[in-house]
C-alpha cells in the first residue's frame, strides 16, 4: 500500500494517536487505511454418503483437490458465500446443514469457515475454476493430493465425526507448512 | 475508493474478465482492489454469575452499553482478538470458554463473533473507549440501553441458554434497524 485510495497522495506507515499498531496513514486527507483478515467460506457437500471435491484449474495448487470455497463478498452472509462458491466451482446446489469448522490461517490473514451441506439433487459439474469435480467415498479421499491444510483438516474431522454422527463446531489454528 | 493504493493512478469500477461483480480496477498497473467483510470479535465475560459490560465513551452509540468487542486485526485469531478487546475496553483478563454467536450484519459488511468467557480474577476497569464498566446480574441487564443489535441478541440467547446450561453455537443474520 503506497498511495491513499481516497485522495491519491503518498501514504506513510505510523502509529496513529490513540492506537497501538502501525497503520497506513494519509497526512493529506487524514484517512487511516486499516487492513483486516478476510473470510474464506466453503462447504463439505455430501450425496449418498460420498463427498464432493473439486480439482483446481487455477493457481495456487493447480491440479490438487479442494472443497468448494472462496472469499466472502460484501453484502452476503457466510452461509450465502459458502452456497455461492459451491454453485460456482462445482455447479452444485446445496442445502446448508450447519457451521462446522472455523480455522485461523494467521500467516496469510485469513479465517476459513466450512459448512456441512447436502447436495439438493445429486447434480454437479466442473465450474470455470475446476478441472474436474467428483464424489469420493470416505475411504477413497485423495489425502495425498489435497490443495490446502484447512481442507484436509475439515475433512479429517468430518470423517471421524461421521462415525459418531455428532458434528460439534471446531475452532482451530492452522500453522504455516514447511516451505511455505 | 478513488485511486490505486499501489501506483496512485485513478481507479475505475467495472467487472473484470472472468468475474461477475463490479470491482475497483487500475488500468495502469492492472491491480484489482477487492473489498471484503470485516470480523468484529468480542466476549460475554462472566464473573460469579454476572456479566461484564462497558458503557461506550466513543461514537457510534456513545453512552450505551456494549460487550467488549472490536475489529479483528491481521496476524491474530478470532480468539486472540476477542481476548485483546476485552483487555483493552474492560481491562479484564479472560479465559475463552467457547465460540457462541456468529452474526451477519450485511448492511455494513461485518461478521460479529462473540465468545463465552470467564474473568480470570474478577479484576476489571474502564479502558480508554469505555465510560464505565460494570457487572450486571442477568435480571438487571440494561436492555433499553444496549449499543448494538448483535450485543442484545448475543445476550438474550445467553440468558436463555444459561437456564439450560447448554450453549450451542448460533449463526444468525441481523437486519438493519428502522432509522439506520
Amino acid at each position: 500500500m503506497n498511495y491513499c485510495s481516497h485522495c491519491g497522495q503518498p501514504l506513510i506507515s505510523r502509529i496513529p494517536e490513540g492506537d497501538n499498531r502501525h497503520r497506513f496513514v494519509c497526512d493529506h486527507c487524514d484517512r487511516i487505511h486499516y487492513q483486516n483478515p478476510r473470510i474464506v467460506a466453503g462447504t463439505i457437500p455430501v450425496w449418498e454418503g460420498r463427498i464432493l471435491m473439486c480439482r483446481r484449474a487455477i493457481q495456487p495448487r493447480h491440479g490438487y483437490w479442494t472443497l468448494p470455497a472462496g472469499f466472502m463478498e460484501n453484502g452476503e452472509t457466510t452461509v450465502e458465500a459458502a452456497r455461492r462458491e459451491t454453485l460456482e466451482e462445482a455447479l452444485a446446489g446445496v442445502r446448508i446443514e450447519g457451521l462446522y469448522t472455523i480455522m485461523h490461517v494467521t500467516h496469510i490473514d485469513q479465517v476459513h469457515m466450512f459448512f456441512r451441506a447436502s447436495l439438493l439433487d445429486g447434480e454437479f459439474g466442473a465450474g470455470e475454476e475446476s478441472l474436474e469435480v467428483r464424489l469420493f467415498a470416505p475411504d477413497d479421499l485423495p489425502w495425498d493430493e489435497m490443495a490446502f491444510p484447512t481442507v484436509q483438516e475439515s475433512l479429517s474431522h468430518f470423517i471421524e465425526d461421521s462415525k459418531k454422527e455428532a458434528f460439534p463446531v471446531r475452532v482451530t489454528d492452522i500453522q504455516r507448512r514447511l516451505g511455505q
